[in-house]
């Protein structure tokens, strides 16, 4: 059976902040299982490389496989990664990660060959090739999560710039003198219309006394709330979040517009857990919004999307950049 | 003499909404003579490619050649251009100029190829081609002038994106809800930092009773303030003008770093006549404040520096365009 012959698989690895996915791929790029484990990123640097390689093994025997049987490993990493080197440069979300050789350690623990990239960069890459089926010339890709990052599909590569960093879309200004972002500046895209800034708006609102279902749903605590309770909210008719929702949306918008005005993309894609959570309530405004700021002629023939490649962006873009050195 | 030889030398125009540019260029670029006339918009389409003609005749029998010399014409519209087609698909400051083939219609006139592309794509181009002597990998150009226009050279190339309009970095909204823009929506860099920008900022000021130094250059009669008053003002001690001047330097410098951020690249250049009568007043400002917005790592040899090609920047690029089909 070819399906158990040597090195027919690849396996893609999303490092996050919280939780590390892995998946095994055949070479045609098809899912044929996942695994997901817990970051424990305050462990330290050493851990989370420990639990990375734990994630791949286990999902590799949960396809009944073994190690022998995958060609290459891809990880995307949540920060500035040097593809070149195999180092993340710098990881804000996990605590320690400054030049850190996630490719040398990984490699020794797995003796397999381990690519790293971005990991919105590898999002945009995964929904381009196996969502579009690498079919637009020029792509944008723009993920909303905790944070806000993407990625640049140009003459149907990924585009990486002078250092590598191309692509941080979330750190576009668009409301200079805006709230204060992560990042350390004022008014990113990130800092208006992340999932983060979501939630400190929700908290804002609920501190000037205005009416939330949130706290019937959540308590007073809300520091577990997720992109899916602002959902939940807006559909038993909560204005308040509505309003907030609508408001990031709007800023999402004209983020897409400048990201349109400048690229000139075929098809902009929007994803990541703030879009798959409030896709029905967030899109028609994003794209609304989108066409109301772009100049004339910039969207003929082209496409703004929500993926529905969720949670398995990630880990499919990783495969697709382990796949060349496995051919 | 070689340099008789037919069909050695190529012709750039750079046709703005006041005045048309024309220059004789060697094949290597070198720009051996130079004419200037009005445009003459509100005559009519008709008229100004006439005008065009007009103004390359003069140029080629200033620099004791003919036609026959000339392999081909490059042409930079402001406007949205069809480079493909040859068409002006939409110039805001040029009356009536929706859907014009100029290149067949400049062909028909001087029988020459005539080959058209974006103004600010071309001030790119000539600026990465001829002061840069080619060399950056990934290029933006921002040229302020009375609108904001841009370029991008990506992987050597200027990329022109899905409908050939890519690199209108003047549109990025970088203050949602800020003054309106010629474009129609909202807080566009160019409703916050071209020259119409600064100059309807220094009539607010004055008509809010603030004083400055103009009226005492210029009287009463604003209309026909230029960049170079408003260095003259800050000159002699201005501080209205200076604010007002400083204040569009930051929001330059918070475009840069959106830019820096999304393309990554090596190097990015500022011109047109804005940054032309006012480098020494701006570019620190501009400088420093996209230092301070870029992600770390992004500005790693990488370099924010003045175009010193002032109004030749465009009718070089146009010589560059023209190149190409004549080899």
């Amino acid at each position: 059976m070819p399906e158990n012959k040597p090195r027919d698989y690849l396996v893609g690895v999303d490092l996050g902040g919280t939780k590390i996915l892995a998946g095994v791929f055949t070479l045609k790029l098809e899912l044929i299982g996942q695994a997901k484990i817990s970051t424990k990123a305050h462990r330290g640097v050493e851990t989370v490389i420990e639990r990375i390689a734990h994630c791949i093994h286990e999902v590799v025997d949960e396809c009944d496989l073994s190690l022998k049987q995958i060609k290459a490993v891809g990880v995307g990493a949540p920060g500035t990664v040097d593809a070149k080197l195999g180092k993340v440069i710098f990881a804000p979300n996990l605590p320690g990660w400054k030049e850190v050789p996630l490719q040398k350690e990984l490699e020794k623990a797995l003796d397999l060959p381990v690519v790293v990239g971005n990991d919105c960069n590898l999002c945009t890459l995964g929904v381009h090739e196996v969502e579009l089926k690498g079919k637009p010339r020029h792509m944008v890709g723009m993920f909303v999560g905790t944070g806000i990052g993407g990625g640049l599909i140009l003459n149907g590569e990924l585009y990486l710039g002078h250092n590598l960093t191309a692509g941080e879309v979330g750190h576009m200004v668009v409301a200079a003198d805006g709230p204060k972002c992560g990042c350390g500046n004022r008014g990113c895209l990130e800092a208006v219309a992340s999932r983060t800034a979501l939630f400190r708006k929700v908290q804002a609102a609920i501190k000037a006394g205005q009416k939330t279902v949130l706290t019937d749903l959540l308590g007073n605590d809300l520091n577990d709330m997720r992109s899916g309770d602002l959902r939940k909210a807006i559909r038993r008719g909560d204005k308040v979040v509505e309003r907030i929702v609508l408001e990031a949306a709007a800023f999402l918008g004209v983020g897409v517009a400048s990201l349109i005005n400048i690229v000139n993309p075929e098809v902009f894609v929007l994803g990541g857990g703030v879009i798959e959570a409030l896709e029905g309530e967030m899109m028609p405004t994003i794209i609304k919004t989108a066409q109301q700021h772009v100049m004339a002629g910039t969207l003929k023939g082209a496409e703004i999307r929500a993926s529905h490649l969720g949670d398995n962006a990630g880990i499919t873009g990783a495969a697709v950049i382990a796949r060349p050195r496995s051919k």
